[in-house]
């Protein structure tokens, strides 16, 4: 089996420098003879020499790629998230390398591996990363990053979704309907993004005079299993309605009702929050909080790239706004 | 805002040339004295000196990356597999670079990109990908590969699934239960493994003498969406039973479905493909061929592994085993 074609292989059988051939390989052979160049690109093609980036990047010093840290990429939300960042990505001839990190552990390890590679910059959707890890390695290295689901921890540029404005605009609904009753379903170390949206739907009950209490949250991972293998606290509180802060919780939740001989509305409310695709498609259909994932994605990557084009800019903010989705699965109860 | 700390800034700070440094960072400092290697490892810290691994590449040769090509992450198939591969990746000190390339012409440039990273080795489960591209750019840089949804283009390593025996499967079980009117659904341009899917399945209905005719074929994008769609064109040819090639699609029939109001099974008999998790968390309960995904993406990064640690391997291959799974979506008709 041969081994990897060399800028050396190259140079060599074009019978020109190794310097020669990389600056007409990047496109800077503008002093070189049509006749050089023509010998250099049509060996490159027949020897299959692709050029060593980390070499090019050495000189360049453009690496081209942008990481992207997403807590759980089977999560609908961000499989949407990461696809709204590929589209401005590619627009703009970055390539999204993406991690799956959700294990904190992992994060930092993959943290230092993609700076190793020389990442341009970072879409950092992971609440789990650890603040101290973000000033030392990335200010440091002047590396650009977007985070999400975190305060300010940046100066830097950041993407705003008012997620407090989400949980009471749930809340609002749910009232508007004449519930009373209700549970909320949160993992049990809420990121803060999710602590934001409990604290708006928590207000707004509060408010109302009909605090949620402690009592009234049951804990859930971030899944349909763990919805699924929530319902038999839910069922215990006996509750008008259930709130979770995600909708994939939900679809569990309307399993484990189902199979527990509950419908959905007319038994038991459920609200989500996200809007995935699925949303639509479940029986009944979810009533939920629309994020725009999608838009995220694309606008995180625009602003990153705004930023490694210009390290000077003053810092940008771009919020995105959310919106109630009345479907059918909270009934108005009487008033 | 300071520059990246380089390796020749630590190597000052330090008092030593930069090849000591390199060796020391890189666990080859054993010819240094204690004094001198915690000198190094503390300005390290201090400093936040990530190593540039593009430089420690071109000495060590050792990326450490998998390219990992899937042709839509928003498919939970897909990100079931990735969770496999990373599994696998993350014990062996890989770290998977994930491709969402549903679009062939990204997908060339995106192979490029990921070669000029001198990614070790790659797992392509896109069947848009370029024989001819895999051929030249893939084995002439000596980069092993494995890949899905294709026969043997490469005369090397080879996860396989028996997707023939995987419509048969179903074929066997709407068989079973005396269904004699089906309608497939499958996309217009289908990949070398869903062909397989397809052909399995007429084979058996060919043999029972009920043949399937191409009138009996609908079209449908691999998504929820395109299974929506197509509804009304299944409805016209009256099926008592649908066989999709895939749970996403089924997912977007059980919704249109429901929508002109028949009732699964009842009305009409459901048959998926890929046992995603979804098919446990929608009414009826989808019936399907389970396809071990995550197993997949573990079996394929330990194969990749192997042939990185020893390029003189024999070609490896596994197979894995498809399963049936008789939920609650597929009617028995009467004798």
């Amino acid at each position: 089996m041969t081994r990897k074609v060399s800028i050396k292989d190259l140079a060599e059988a074009s019978g020109v420098s190794v310097t020669t051939v990389s600056q007409i390989l990047n496109g800077k052979g503008d002093r070189f003879s049509d006749e050089t160049k023509r010998r250099v690109t049509a060996l490159q093609k027949s020897l299959g020499y692709v050029p060593d980036f980390n070499a090019r990047n050495l000189i360049m010093k453009s690496a081209r790629t942008v990481g992207v840290l997403v807590p759980d990429i089977a999560n609908p939300f961000f499989s949407i998230f990461i696809k709204g960042i590929q589209e401005v990505a590619r627009k703009n001839d970055f390539v999204p390398i993406i991690f799956d990190a959700n294990e904190s552990q992992q994060l930092q390890s993959y943290l230092e591996e993609l700076i190793q590679r020389a990442a341009d910059g970072f879409i950092i959707a992971s609440a789990t990363i650890d603040r101290d890890a973000v000033d030392t390695i990335l200010k440091r290295n002047e590396i650009p990053y977007l985070l999400f689901d975190q305060n300010a921890v940046s100066e830097g540029d950041r993407v705003w979704i008012d997620d407090e404005e989400g949980g009471r605009l749930a809340a609002e609904y749910l009232i508007e309907n004449n519930h009373k009753k209700i549970v909320i379903v949160a993992p049990e170390n809420p990121t803060e993004n999710i602590i934001r949206r409990i604290s708006g739907f928590k207000e707004v009950f509060a408010k109302a005079g009909n605090p949620i209490k402690d009592d009234d949250i049951v804990n859930s991972e971030v899944t349909k299993n763990g919805g699924y293998h929530a319902v038999s606290q839910i069922i215990e509180k006996d509750p008008t309605a259930v709130f979770t802060i995600s909708d994939e919780i939900a679809i569990g939740i309307y399993r484990g009702l189902k199979e527990n001989g509950y419908q959905i509305p007319n038994d038991i409310s459920v609200m989500g929050y996200d809007d995935i695709d699925i949303a639509e498609y479940v029986t009944p259909e979810l009533s939920t909080i629309h994020q725009p994932a999608f838009e995220m994605g694309q606008v995180a990557t625009e602003l990153l790239v705004n930023r490694l084009k210009n390290r000077k800019l003053q810092p940008q903010y771009k919020k995105l706004s959310l919106k109630l989705m009345k479907r059918r699965s909270v009934k108005r109860l009487e008033d």
